[in-house]
Order: structure tokens, then sequence, then C-alpha cells
């Protein structure tokens, strides 16, 4: 791509697809579920929920649909996107296709989901009890918490273990059921999530997690049809990170799948909720060099990406690759610099310690693998307008997938 | 107020305002600077422009204008809602109204400055010799980096010392005026921001910070008009902290400011920069109990208070006090719990090991002091609108400042 061309069509920042690693994503994670499937009996499918909150533009979404996966939502407005995607003809209550995940959940918006026909999948006694009283004799999934210590690149990501608000914890599983006995509520599949963004070095604790959660499963639900894993699945980030190899996950999962059907005659379907493995790699955030300020012997690289653009580093610390390109050829020494942002606040650090040429004002700057939680979780503060969202085609052309916006 | 009415006639969550305290903060700040301007020579005058970022609704800002006070801003829709504020008609381009104290901005938002004929303040070198370069001969501020510790609630927010992107430290104060001489800029004013959120602790740190910032005006900046001091007011958040004594501030301020007029007889004014201060403890975010779960020996409190609605404890680790309100007369015993909002992160928290009567499903919540920060740094992730604004105005009456966002 040409980013100056982009930046100046588009304005700056700027978020950027390429949707040939999109495709490309969708397609390995449908080969994921198609290996699994090919290895289980006849009548079991494997559905994966692409996570919209990772990014829900519809233009991505609707490739996710071409791919043959499905998605998962956890607010009505996704819950628009969902049906909007599915052209709303489409059976979009068939939960395979969609599902309603979600956490803490108002009694009003109970009925949203309700109205919809879509499967919801609760994740307290307290919630199963909301929903029971609003909705006896329906069916319902739950959402367990394995006990395991989880996986997550940040604690604020791990979501399983003692230390977090999801989940029903086996002790509590007996109330679970007498709870949705006395609304007579169907408990139809299960669910559990791990945590956020596993590589390769953390498959076995994803494993154990897994081998945690289904344990649960045989244990006390007998008749369920859907288990449903989570997501998790990582991308590499930093450059000395690799692509999670999803052949081993397949290896070290299938038999474990495999064991678990010959005893569960009840289960239907596996499914699976990846969100960032989709998206991430394949976005970009452009934007533009603004000041080089040299000071008690820092170097700061100032762009317009703030905050407001791209959160990650600044809520979590997050590493994200960052390129510079230069708009003139010239010659620069390398030297360790800070890429920082253009709010107002001390922690508006898009990059610490990176060891680049020094670029010039009016260079552009890449921000790698901002394709997942980069626009969703984006804001207006200090009255900064979203940027533009712009997807590169399979032959090179540019289409403009959202528009920046207009402050008024 | 009714919190229940609030919310069914508005929805859940909500921002509400009380415009008792809100007049009460920007009187306050009004009397700083009267108690301060009484001090000084007669054509001395002191402003107190509130810094947008913190609440830009233009219903505060329309209260904070008619208390006297001022504002700046730092994006161009910053300025657009001052210009609007200011009714076009006024002289928005008075430095004693409006600023514009920016951060890495880009040469096209400069052009938007210099076409709306405001005052600058450039707070780099970089950002000086840009400016110069489109706009020479010209007046503008400069943002210097007073080199003391610098004052916050986080790391995140500490704005003055070695580790900050803000600011020319001293060492590069020569090389300043070297490219401001080269573009012909007259440096009308200094300014600096030692940091967010000072309470009586630390205003000894915050005179420090002051007198540091003076020697270097003193030191280099002849002839400068305008000496403008920041902002970094604090409030209390928890229960055992004090507001700030502003007539401490008064009074260890005023022989340090007076001693400098006299050896310093250009300066015509001095200017503040209150932000937290005014909006913050007049707002309310309130919002629904939707969970109460008992997992592991913690008590969990779900809300549809999510991290999207307000950032600051999961981005911060800020504190803010939470009220329980129950929907009907109950007795419940006291326990430690946790408050956590709709979102699927570990990380949505709004409250951690607070001690309360434990909720029921359908009473609200009361999280204090959310009135700066709040909305203003409120997105969108997982499909969630902005809650709505309300005033709760001086005779009891409610006004409808901002709806809901629809989100299609």
């Amino acid at each position: 791509m040409n980013v100056f061309d982009l930046l100046d069509k588009y304005g700056s920042p700027l978020y950027v697809y390429d949707e040939a690693i999109l495709k490309n994503r969708c397609q390995q994670m449908k080969e994921f579920s198609n290996q699994l499937e090919k290895g289980l009996p006849n009548n079991i499918s494997v559905q994966m929920h692409y996570s919209q909150k990772a990014n829900s533009n519809l233009e991505i979404l609707s490739i996710v649909k071409d791919s043959g996966l499905s998605v998962d939502c956890m607010s009505p407005y996704e819950l628009m996107q969902a049906k909007k995607l599915f052209n709303y003809s489409d059976n979009y209550s068939d939960s395979d296709k969609l599902l309603y995940v979600c956490n803490n959940i108002s009694s009003h918006e109970m009925k949203t989901v309700h109205e919809n026909g879509v499967l919801i999948c609760l994740d307290s006694i307290s919630q199963v009890e909301t929903w029971g009283m609003l909705f006896p004799n329906t069916e319902i999934m739950v959402r367990i918490n394995p006990g395991t210590s989880g996986v997550g690149h940040s604690k604020k990501v791990v979501t399983s273990g003692k230390e977090t608000k999801f989940g029903i914890s086996e002790a509590n599983i007996p109330e679970l059921f007498s709870v949705a006995s006395k609304y007579n509520l169907h408990i139809k599949g299960v669910h559990w999530h791990l945590g956020s963004l596993f590589l390769d070095d953390k498959i076995n604790n994803y494993i154990e997690g897994v081998k945690s959660g289904l344990e649960i499963v045989k244990k006390y639900f007998s008749g369920v049809e859907i288990v449903d894993l989570g997501g998790g699945f990582g991308v590499p980030y930093k450059p000395d990170e690799k692509p999670l190899t999803l052949s081993i996950v397949v290896q070290e999962l299938l038999p474990i799948l495999q064991n678990v059907v010959q005893d569960f005659k009840s289960i239907k379907s596996f499914k699976f909720e990846p969100g960032r493995f989709i998206p991430c790699e394949a976005g970009s955030l452009i934007g533009e060099v603004t000041a080089i300020k040299h000071e008690n012997g820092i170097i700061w690289v100032g762009t317009d990406i703030g905050m407001n653009q791209l959160v990650r580093p600044s809520m979590y610390g997050s590493y994200h690759e960052i390129e510079v390109v230069k708009h003139t050829q010239y010659d620069s020494p390398k030297a360790m610099v800070n890429f920082v942002g253009n709010v107002c606040e001390s922690g508006d650090i898009l990059g610490k310690e990176r060891l680049v040429f020094i670029p010039k004002v009016g260079d552009a700057v890449i921000v790698h693998n901002a394709g997942a939680y980069g626009y969703s979780m984006a804001s207006n503060y200090t009255g900064r307008p979203r940027p533009a969202e712009v997807m590169v085609k399979d032959d090179g052309t540019y289409k403009l997938i959202r528009k920046a916006e207009i402050l008024n």
C-alpha cells in the first residue's frame, strides 16, 4: 500500500485492513474446525463463532460469514449487526450461526435477546434466576469457570481462575441446577473461556483448561448438546513471537474431544469463539509524524495516533510493532525512540524504546496488528473523531469501509 | 435525586450532573483568580481556562462561561465547541477567553488554529519549527518542562519531570529561541503543567514546581506577557480525602507571583487550566445492579456500568466511591464486594473490595465523582451506546443535556 496516498485520500490517522490476510485467517479458522470435524463422528459439528467485539465492521463480518464462520455477540447492537449480516431472512436464531454470550446484562436486555430467538449463554446463577423468572421453560447455555489459572496477555484479560468475575465454579453447580429446575430451564450448552492470546508456549495450559472444563461437563451436565470452548487463539505481536501452530492445537485437542463424545452421546456440536485471531494481523493504523523532540537524552516521536485511536498500549501496556515510512529519501541514524500520540496525558505512549531510523516530521508510521481491539475500543477523548477504515482488496484497490467520524 | 425515576426516564446507565455543585466549583475557581488578582498590581489579570477534555458537554461549558471563566482546547472539535460557547460573534480569538494548548499536532491542524486566530501553545521545538515555517512573524506560547518531579494520581498523568513527552526543558531553551528568531516568532507566553490531581498534601510540590517554572521564565523569557501555570487542582475521590484548600494555595502562591511581577514588568496575565476540579464532583454515573454472584469466597456485584462507560478504574486503577440504592426496603448484611461491569474482560472492574450492604438485582448504584474524564473518555466498545447526560437544575428539575447514543 502507498501510505501517503491513503493518508491524503482518507485523512490521518487511518485504519487499513488487508483483505487477503483477513480471508486467510478466516480460512485457517475454518480449516481448524474442518480438521476437528473430520476426526469426530459424522453427527457432530464444529462451529467457529467470531467474537465481534474484536472488530465489528460490517465489511469484516461479511468476510467472516462468507468464509463459513459464525458469530457471537454480547450486546443488542452486536445482535443487530449479526442480523444485518445474515440478511434477516436467514434463520439467525440458529445457534449454529449466532450465540449471545454475555455478562451481567439487565432484564431489559434479556427481553431483546429472547424476542430475537437467539440462544443465550448466562454466566452466573443470578443471571439464570433473572432469565428463569422472565422466560421459564426455555433453553439456555451457561458459562462455567473451569477453575484453572487461565491464559492471558494481561491480568485484565485472564478470564478463568479464582479471581475472575466470569462463570459458575464447580462448587456452585448444584445450586445452578436447582435454580434451572425451578424455572424448568433446559441447559442446552456449556461454555467457558480461558483467556485471551495464547501462543504455542501456552498450548499446554490451554489443553489443561479444556480438560478441566470437560471434566465438569462430564460430571454434571448429562444431556448437554453444545460444548463451547471459547476463544483465546493468539497472534504474534512482537517480532520474536511465532504464529500459533493450529495443527498442534488440533492434534492435542482432537483425542480429548473424541474421548468425550464416546461417553457423551448427547453432544451435537463443539464451538469456539475466536476474536483477535481473525482481524488482528490484517489491520494497521497509519498516521503522521508530527514532531521529533530530543529531551533529557530521550527521543520522542510525536504522532497523530493517540490513546483515543488505539488504547491498547496505554491500557494494557501492549506491544505493537511500529514501522516508519519516509516521505522522502534521506539518511538517518538508528536510535532508540519513544513513539507518542497527541493527547495531553503522559500515558499516551504508542511504543517505548524502539530502535528505528529517526524519522522526520511529515513521515508516516504504521502501527501493526491493530485490526483487533483497535477501532472497537477507540473513543472521542479530547474531541478527536474516530478515523476512517479502509480495506485493501485482493486486487490492490481500496474500499472505504467506514467513513471518518464527524463530530458536531 | 430519585435514581429509579431517572433510570426509567432516560435509560441505564446515565450520567447525572448537579448544577449547584458545578456552579459552586466554578465560583471557587473564579474566587481563586479574584483573590490572586486583588493581591497583584491593577494592570495584571488572572484567568481560569477550563480544560474541556475533562468534560466538553456544551451545557457544562455554558455554566463555565457564565461563571466568568475562560476555556482552553486541544483539538479542532474542542475549538468548535468553544466558538459555539462564545457565540461566534464574541471575540473568541481573545487569548483571555481561549487558548489552544496542544501536543504533537499536524500542520493541517495548525492551519485550522491559525485561521481561527486563536493563540497556540506549542510544546516542542519541532512544533515551533513547523508553525514557524507555516506562519512566520506570528505570536505563540510555548510549553516548558520545569524539570521537577511533577504531581499526579498515576504515572500516566504526571506531566512534568524527565520522563514525560511534554514541554521544552531548560537545556533546550537556547535552541527554542534560535528557531523562534529564524521565523520571527514572538513568544508571548510561557506555559507548564505539573500533573493532575494535587490535594493539600501536595501543595508544597506544586509550589516547588511553580518556583522552578518561574525561575526559567525569569532566566530566559524577558518580555513575556502571559504566564500559564496549568492545572492540576485535585478533588477528593476517597472518603478519607479532604477537598483542596484553595485559600492555602492562594496564600502560598501570591507572594511568589507578586515577587515575579515586581521584576518583570512585561507580564500582563497569569493563567490556570483547571479541568477535573470543575465538573468532577458534580457528576455521578448511575446504573442498575444486574447480578449478584458468590464465587470462591468473593461476592461480585454485576452492573450495567462497563469500562466502556467509565474507563478510569480499568485504565488507571482509579478509585470511585460507589453507593448502593435499594429499590425496595430489605435487611441486608454488610460485606466486602467487588463491583463489576458488563464487558467480557476481567479488567472490567468498577470498584474492588468495597464494604457495603449486599444489594439485590434491580437495585441501583451511584458511582460518584464521575463528572470529569467520565463521558469524555467513554467508548462504544462491545457495541454499547454512550449513555445520556442529565443536569439536575438548581430548582430540582431535570434537563436532558445529551441524548443517549443510538448506534446504527
